[in-house]
């Protein structure tokens, strides 16, 4: 590991390994509710990760919170988007205002909003709701040279695992690095590439929804970039300083935070997966901490989760970002733990179990 | 028709078409909202779908319902299931007790449960929360003859439209058909088969968990009742009627009265979509009120599934039953509803449109 990332706080972090206690406690009792065993497919497996997780049978997520990190993109000038730089700023503007989709969905979970302004290019007007972190005015191009320079991939790492932290002030049990950033569908595409060697070809998407054509562009540009910073990456570290994004590495750095706090992280799409994966280079014990909500429509979230090893719970063909498949799966979640906890054992109701066959 | 299904009461009822006024609303509003067009994938088909149903643009289903239909089956003395028939009634008294898998799920989603004694085997002792409309003390092995006459199936069809009157007259804005009847996979496997003309080795899965040799001995059960009723079954009442059970003709009737009340119907795994299947082969205009909950491990659910047109919204490996995997989805069909009432559109927020390319 480099010097300047066994400086950084997170590193004397310890992320303390699943409860393997709880976890046998949760599947003995699993396979005594009276329902034939493994009946509850995706959701038993899901029940006991969780009560590795938080030494908890059956957790109530009281505290669900999405952190939506916003940062812009110096790539977005090769025109890889089929929106202007600018809505990044707008759409931060739209979370404050409980606008956007992400809003809706918290309301109606249960689950509270953070709006990370960590590199939006504009500046903006400050608001109560709004958490002003800016760590630069966006990413620099990245066919042109480094997205950000090392430090400032720490310094927005570090930003994240402080949310994190204030967070788990007021009460924190389950997570959701969410998103915005025009232009970081590029930015993750590239980062997936590097990291896992997938071609630019196979982890390129259409992102808020560009023509055939302007993927093939898009998917040149990526190109360039990896062959412009080939051999000069290094570590993960070093792959999200040249390629990444502000609010990639700071959503890193909420799972990390996150992980080493014991509370489940729930991945979203691209972007949140692209920052998963550098958590779980720097710290791999952070990885048991994840649950993937969704697949997504981007042809490198399939190549992130398989790397990731995680299978997601929901396939609703989304393609949005800002934690919004993440919060949509948190009913799901919950429910795997209430499951286990609430329903009744076949002693307790008098029910027949299944006979040897 | 046949002469006893055209004086049967729900044949006066009109099942409406979908409101296409409100659906071209809702198509319009969600293409202004704030995000790429498409980008919430599956929510904003099934947003418009919902629209369609209920002329509202975004409906707040606050009177969710799961009605579980319990009833046993003549063909468990083949030896056909991993559990004794007894579970049937002793999972009814679990359900009156709060204790199984769909209370649990419907307590936390604010949904109530209807249990009905449809065609248990066993007197239940009665119960304020039971429903008791015993059509007959279970089926007769199918396999022999007949699993029922066709004035049971009808009668047992009309039970389940009562049932959802008398909800409806409570308030009823989403339903789930469930189903609880040790043995109903094996009668719900030769009624898909009879239906879509698919082999018994294709639709016939290992149902509460038996072995690969078990499993093997039911497709020889099924196949020889759809070999002793071959030529005798008529249209598909003659085939409820002969393979069926009580349950899942009380479901067909849930998801008919549903729909002529333009309620959204919810359906769940093998059971609730083989009842569907029987509604829609009576009324197709029913169909348009479905929406597909899970896929089921069950390999004749996905038969079933696509004999519908239908695209479940979870895939979770789940093969429980009792309406669970539609409970799963009724938040997930809230948030379509939500975001597209809910979300600020581009003007409102002053948010940049995509670039034509």
């Amino acid at each position: 590991m480099d010097a300047d990332l066994q400086r950084a706080p997170w590193t004397v972090r310890k992320i303390p390994p699943l409860d393997q206690e709880a976890m046998t406690l949760a599947r003995a009792r699993q396979d005594k509710l009276t329902k034939p065993p493994g009946s509850l497919g995706r959701l038993e497996t899901l029940s006991v990760q969780l009560a590795g997780m938080t030494s908890k049978l059956s957790p109530r997520f009281q505290n669900k919170v999405v952190i939506v990190m916003a940062g812009d993109h110096g790539v977005t000038a090769r025109g890889v988007s089929a929106y202007p730089r600018e809505v990044t700023a707008q759409m931060v503007a739209n979370f404050l205002r409980g606008g956007a989709a992400i809003n809706v969905l918290a309301r109606h979970s249960g689950s509270r909003v953070v709006v990370v302004d960590i590199g939006v290019a504009a500046d903006m007007p400050s608001h109560p709701d709004l958490v002003s972190r800016k760590v630069a005015h966006g990413t620099q191009d990245f066919t042109q040279g480094p997205a950000m320079t090392r430090a400032q991939a720490l310094q927005a790492l570090d930003v994240g695992m402080e949310i994190t932290d204030m967070e788990a002030a007021k009460g924190l049990d389950l997570v959701a690095p969410g998103d915005m950033g025009i232009g970081n569908t590029t930015a993750s595409s590239a980062l997936i590439a590097a990291i896992t060697g997938a071609p630019a070809e196979t982890v390129t998407g259409r992102g808020t929804g560009i023509s055939e054509e302007a993927r093939r562009h898009k998917v040149r540009v990526i190109q360039s970039a990896l062959q412009l910073h080939m051999g000069d990456m290094g570590d993960t570290f070093g792959m999200l300083a040249r390629l990444g994004g502000l609010e990639i590495a700071g959503l890193a750095g909420v799972c990390l935070a996150a992980a080493a706090k014991r509370v489940p992280v729930v991945i979203d799409g691209l972007i949140s997966s692209a920052a998963a994966m550098v958590a779980a280079s720097i710290a791999p014990e952070a990885k048991a901490y994840f649950i993937a909500s969704h697949r997504s429509v981007e042809p490198g979230h399939q190549v992130a989760l398989s790397w990731l090893g995680l299978e997601p719970l929901l396939d609703l063909n989304l393609r949005l970002g800002e934690g919004t498949g993440a919060v949509l799966a948190f009913p799901i979640i919950q429910a795997a733990a209430n499951l286990l906890g609430e329903m009744a054992t076949f002693d307790e109701a008098g029910v027949s179990e299944a006979s040897d066959e």
